[in-house]
């Protein structure tokens, strides 16, 4: 539940290609905020920020470059209109993501309007376009926790602090990073409010007062909330000061049952994974130093990104009795007897939107797994005339509520202030897996041409694919499984192809400083756990559940190993 | 958005019925934290939440008196087991809602499990129960949001002071009520931060970013958030330190589309509240002492509950350019000049749960209208013996099937530690619309019993409804919509039969002192209005929308009036 703080090395890394912001006045109602000597670690681009602002199916995009026009041969442009006429400036761009994988990030969030600067230090505001994604994201999940049994609620988010220090470890790790209400009603406050970073201490609060018996458990509990924690070190989604997650929260009458819970959850995120955002994470178990504060065991699905960092992108913690000593929470048994409860607690926050972008985009910008894009389907008419116009708006309108009605979600981009070729590179940024291209030879023919966002220019194009609504829904939805199937595949080769088995420390150091995660045998101590982090920048992303057979020897001490661990520079 | 502030002589009525803790210990960790010195206005009958403990669909329920069960004339029990025999202990149980109001609506809010009390003084704890009608509404509400042309998204919680600062009325409206934040990360923070208690502030510091051109408008968006207001005085759902909302923000390039939009918004609550919740809220206008701080225009729906006070039960307001001209949120026109936006907003909050228990709650507990009912209907089997056990569990089990299939919200009680009596009276309390009942006489009938929740007794039963599905869907259908329709019925009649024309400051005086509602003439002046809320503790709920016609003479100057205002007692 907790991301791992970043190992000095690795978070120098990644700080290598912030850049000061470039319009300071922007900035000015937070500079006041800035309570840490550290540089404001987000990037702001206000001229592409100024020349792209778009809300989501309400006003109309501007800005997008024009340079494909040529490159994708398409010459007709949308009819300018007195006032109107179609802006020939280049006016936004992303860094590619080949030249400056930080920049291309900070741009695509940007560009693609996924997120905005809070005026606070290190918070963020999430816009239309990556709320969506968050709600497909929310939209799975909420369903499978249900079929799981766990019903949604919703606790204060104001903590007494006394709460926070009555579990020894949760105090030392979250203390550093607490947001406290001090004030209240205009009166200074007897006792300092924590602002949750996480809700263990009061959901255990009230589990004491809820359960009795052991006819109360199992207690199975989520909510969707925000969380704060005072980040020195802030990136959009990745790491904000305040944050989007869901939480649950479980007790149970017996371990057996708590560790089959938190596996079960780990699943879930897997499967959410895999299935619906096409990222082949690597699921496994914490190392005792990366296990979360409080737990008695951690699991991750850890995520390769595009610049081959690890991303913790989801946990679920075995808690054990840790918290339900601390808060007294018992139930009696079938016996008669006195017991304290066993509990899990599991989350996934608007991380994953971060994990989602950096594991699928390209230069280009965005790329969105079909079953989770806002927008799968983005229509283009095309004209020249106002003849050609009336007969190809009727064909697109008409498309378009016959993809509705089959449940695709399709955008037409009808706006009169762009080409053609504007919109086909902005709806590529934006991420759209599919493109549907429509001009007046395309009416005539009852046809249309159909664009993948995975694969450029001529290549991702077929022409003449019929209008005919049964034709043209298995069309599109064969296509859309194809660009699912085919993210997963492309993430699962580039992840596979930048793993490296290591059988020495010497070749550990290697594959780390080529950027690559190493895989090796390990039973070493938590002392040269810390020792391969501070010399590598790597830490311990997880022991994979899938272990190889046979007798290991540690490639550090060479002792007897059971387990292979994943060594990896990480967000 | 913002509740209006209780009138003393409105409070204190309300705060007459509240009693102090029963149970000092459970308050105990938030007592450092009362800043306060007015009492805990929350009232927590701790044997009762002790012993009706149940997580809704989790686990088993228990503690209901089985007093109905003479009444109800059904003798079979469930067949007990050597450990787990059905207790005969009356453990919990509602004040008669007759009796004591605001007993019995915090007994419900207890032991329908709906709510509990966080460790935080005013904060609240929403229980499964309870979260579920709040999804219900979110689920109608969000739909609809979209179709007016919404996009969700989310702002930061945190805001800084001095925006809070920037618009006259609104700093003066909020700023006694605000909760700060003045450490951050260990460190006392140069900027203090508001722990939001609506946006307007910081969506228009984003707005005046993302707004250029008359091309970017309308803006038009929405987030489901959590929002803080240091309250002194307290009750569940209706008014506490934190609660959850939708706050909607728009932008137009016009007043007419402002107003447009205000008008539509409160339409859209209107509607939910007719239609979804079975309230027959009265829409209209706010007085301009009643109008929202920072707001040009209120419009509010107001409801009426059992008790006759009025709930104002959503807001929307017209905000004029109050907003734009305090944070400089301008466009360019289509002639380039520069204007200042003009903005709305509009909210519903999980204080509407407290409106639909307060509305159709009767002695028993808890009535839910079916279209927002967590469960419509929930089928209670009833047997003696193994062999009928046997029998009537398949036929149970495969109803359960055949209801849930046809999108009907369906529990099965089968748990063997309460008689079928009990759970009668504990799906009453919770205000389940339908019970099913299925013996074995029933299963080789092939037919069932039907209780509607809303017709105590035997009037409410129906005998020998077939089993065959088509049949029993459609019945079940008709009856859940003949609840619900009866259930508005209800609530109307009550509402109008409480609602007295008044012609002069006299019988406006005998309509409030009788608790009714008096609507009359008005266009008397804001000092008339505070004497009316001083001298009889009601205040101007709205100018309705519908207005008689003809000349009228205000009540209290004798001056001509074009409008007839509703004065009543408030929460």
């Amino acid at each position: 539940m907790r991301p791992p703080t970043p190992s000095p090395s690795s978070s120098s890394s990644s700080m290598g290609a912030f850049r000061l912001p470039a319009l300071s006045h922007l900035l000015s109602p937070s500079k006041s905020l800035l309570s840490s000597p550290l540089s404001f670690p987000l990037r702001l681009r206000p001229p592409c920020l100024k020349s792209t602002v778009l809300i989501y199916g309400a006003a109309a995009s501007r800005g997008i470059s024009a340079q494909s026009l040529a490159k994708e041969d398409i010459s007709p442009l949308a009819a300018p209109t007195a006032d109107r006429k179609p802006s020939s400036r280049y006016e936004g761009s992303v860094t590619p993501r080949s030249a400056d994988f930080n920049a291309w990030y900070l741009d695509v969030i940007s560009s693609a309007e996924l997120a905005d600067y809070g005026p606070v230090r290190g918070t963020m505001v999430i816009r239309p376009y990556g709320y969506a994604i968050w709600e497909s994201i929310q939209d799975y999940l909420n369903v499978k926790f249900k079929e799981t049994g766990h019903s949604n609620m919703y606790f204060p988010q104001f903590i007494p602090y006394s709460f926070i220090e009555k579990e020894a470890s949760h105090v030392e790790g979250f203390s550093p990073e607490l947001a406290l209400v001090t004030i209240g009603g205009g009166k200074e406050l007897e006792e300092k409010l924590v602002v949750r970073p996480t809700s263990e201490t009061i959901v255990n609060h009230m589990f004491t007062q809820w359960i009795q018996s052991y006819r109360d458990l199992p207690l199975m509990v989520n909510q969707w909330a925000n969380v704060t924690r005072w980040e020195m070190r802030t990136k959009p989604f990745v790491r904000t000061l305040e944050f989007l997650w869901q939480e649950g929260h479980t007790a149970h009458a017996t371990p057996e049952e708590a560790e089959k819970e938190a596996l079960q959850m780990i699943d879930v995120y897997k499967k959410f994974a895999y299935e619906q955002a096409a990222i082949p994470v690597i699921a496994g178990k914490k190392s005792k130093a990366e296990t979360f504060a409080g737990a008695t065991r951690t699991y991750t699905i850890e995520a390769m990104m595009g610049d081959k960092k690890a991303l913790q992108a989801g946990t679920s913690h075995n808690l054990g009795q840790n918290f339900s000593r601390a808060f007294g929470t018992q139930f009696t048994d079938e016996n008669g007897q006195s017991q304290h409860v066993w509990q899990t607690s599991w989350a996934v926050s608007t991380r994953f939107v971060g994990g989602i972008i950096m594991t699928h985009g390209d230069d280009a910008g965005l790329m969105l797994p079909p079953r989770i894009a806002p927008i799968q389907v983005v229509i283009v008419p095309i004209w020249k005339t106002a003849d050609d116009k009336s007969g190809v708006m009727d064909a697109v309108s008409s498309l378009r509520e016959v993809l509705h009605k089959a449940g695709i979600k399709v955008k037409v981009d009808d706006s009169e202030q762009k080409t053609p070729g504007w919109k086909f590179n902005f709806w590529e940024m934006k991420g759209v897996p599919l493109r549907i291209e429509v001009g007046p030879r395309d009416v005539s023919n009852r046809t249309v041409v159909v664009c993948r966002r995975d694969i450029p220019g001529k290549p991702g194009k077929e022409f003449g694919i019929s209008m005919e609504p049964s034709v043209l829904i298995a069309h599109v939805n064969s296509r859309l499984e194809d660009i699912q199937a085919s993210l997963l595949q492309k993430a699962t080769s580039f992840r596979d192809s930048n793993i490296v088995d290591v059988n020495s420390y010497e070749e550990l150091k290697e594959a780390i400083a080529q950027g690559k995660w190493a895989r090796g045998p390990w039973s070493a101590s938590d002392t040269e756990e810390l020792k391969v982090k501070e010399e590598t920048g790597a830490t311990i992303r997880c022991f994979p559940f899938e272990q190889p057979q046979g007798k290991m020897k540690c490639f550090m001490t060479g002792n007897p190993a059971d387990e292979v661990a994943i060594f990896a520079k990480s967000y």
